[in-house]
């Protein structure tokens, strides 16, 4: 990849892992990726919370360790001003083929560091569109960042993705659960909703964020799976992640959103961990 | 992994990846498990239908071609009698970071080699279990052999699995649907029934080929997902792969099961493409 800063293969510089790794074989591992801010791996506790539930829910025998946490601090000093931080954590190579994890793993850790071009004014407004694939529902895999990712990449490959900034995930009843990179969120009568993840989607970083933030800020937020059409009739919608915070959303096909708790939102939390 | 006697990377011995492949990022990929016999690759018109007809599903811009069979051939002609070929191809490295697949991709191809050892006389007749983790559906994933395998790892990581050869795996709904690494059937009153894979599940080669034997031999295929209840009072029911062949299921949970079709069924196959 073009913007590739340096990668590591647990904690040593290189750029390969081994063919028989379960991540490829089977997309069996996780992933964070992490905003870098001024040499600072921003919301890392929550991000490492998060993959450590993940690695306990694949049974993957992974913590993060005090180790860890000083190889990205290290790793993170000296990047750009802005740059992403990816991290993957797989089960391992396994000592025999086949889809059971039987024998002993020694998960393996990729750490990627990428330069990341800062926001544009663009961000203060984007368009989305709801993609023609619908989300599976597995409670297993829910919530989790792990790597069986395919439905993201359909979503994402679908025409007409490439003129908006995000493409909406729904479920096969037509919830909206989330974007293939982003959170979503709605707003009717100044209350705030978002999807539960426990069938489908990915607890985002920036969505418990903002939910933190919006219940400090007295906004009430309920977790909710909002049909389409009720969805569309919000007053308000906005799409989150680390990367790109609390973006709101102007349109969505034909329909049109107000912004005006989003801004606010966002710039709540800007400082937040900075 | 103790076993591999060999691997490739687009056609060049090796045995890495490169880290950013989307294979390991996303799962963006397929495989096909292929059985050798005697230095040849069996069924190999089969796996490759199906392996095009995957990267046509996720706009994979990769046929086989005849250097791959060319490949394949050479690789296998010097393998113990019995050995397993595993194909992986992934969507490649990307030029950016993201799901959406933007830019030109190269493919990748992961060729390996395993020994594997001779089936025993145990395979006459397994046990199997019912996991606990049910499948997600998705009619734009089901049917290929994706890279996406977490549901398989998952029932095979589940306590009881090291107990029995197989876990069998329903949807959400209690339907049987197929094992971890087989497709399952059903037989009652003579006719056969099997899941279709159009909302989960893999169509597995072999089951292609028991499916064409069976309409050969005049014996009734039914394609219908079994509820629980009603595939446990099946007359008979057996499992299915390349590697195994067609496997009677004596025992699934408190349920014993004939065995009078299979056998026929699987000696019938037994010569087939040998």
């Amino acid at each position: 990849m073009a913007e590739v800063l340096g990668c590591w293969i647990d904690g040593i510089a290189g750029d390969s892992v081994p063919a028989d790794d379960r991540g490829l074989q089977y997309g069996d591992g996780l992933s964070e990726t992490i905003l870098v801010r001024n040499g600072r791996a921003r919301f890392l506790d929550a991000h490492l919370a998060r993959l450590d539930l993940g690695c306990q829910r694949l049974g993957i025998g992974f913590s993060t360790s005090v180790e860890l946490r000083a190889e990205i601090t290290r790793t993170v000093s000296q990047a750009p001003a802005s740059a992403i931080l990816k991290l993957i954590v797989t089960r391992g190579s396994g000592p025999r083929r086949g889809y059971a994890p039987r024998g002993t793993f020694a998960p393996r850790r990729v750490l990627s560091l990428f330069a990341a071009p800062a926001l544009d004014d663009s961000q203060r407004g984007v368009d989305a569109r709801i993609a023609t694939i619908r989300l599976g529902e597995n409670p297993a895999l829910a919530g989790i960042k792990h790597l069986n990712r395919l439905e993201n990449v359909l979503a994402a490959s679908e025409p007409g993705h490439e003129l908006v900034f995000e493409s909406l995930l729904l479920d096969a009843a037509d919830h909206v659960i989330g974007g293939t990179m982003t959170n979503v969120f709605a707003v009717k009568s100044g209350r705030l909703y978002t999807a539960p993840v426990d069938r489908c989607g990915v607890a985002g970083v920036m969505r418990s964020v903002v939910l933190r933030q919006a219940a400090s800020l007295g906004i009430a937020c309920e977790l909710r799976r909002l049909a389409l059409a009720e969805f569309l009739v919000a007053d308000e919608a906005f799409i989150t992640n680390v990367r790109i915070g609390v973006v709101p959303l102007r349109r969505v096909g034909e329909h049109s959103f107000m912004s005006n708790l989003a801004p606010t939102l966002g710039a709540s939390i800007e400082p937040l961990d900075a």
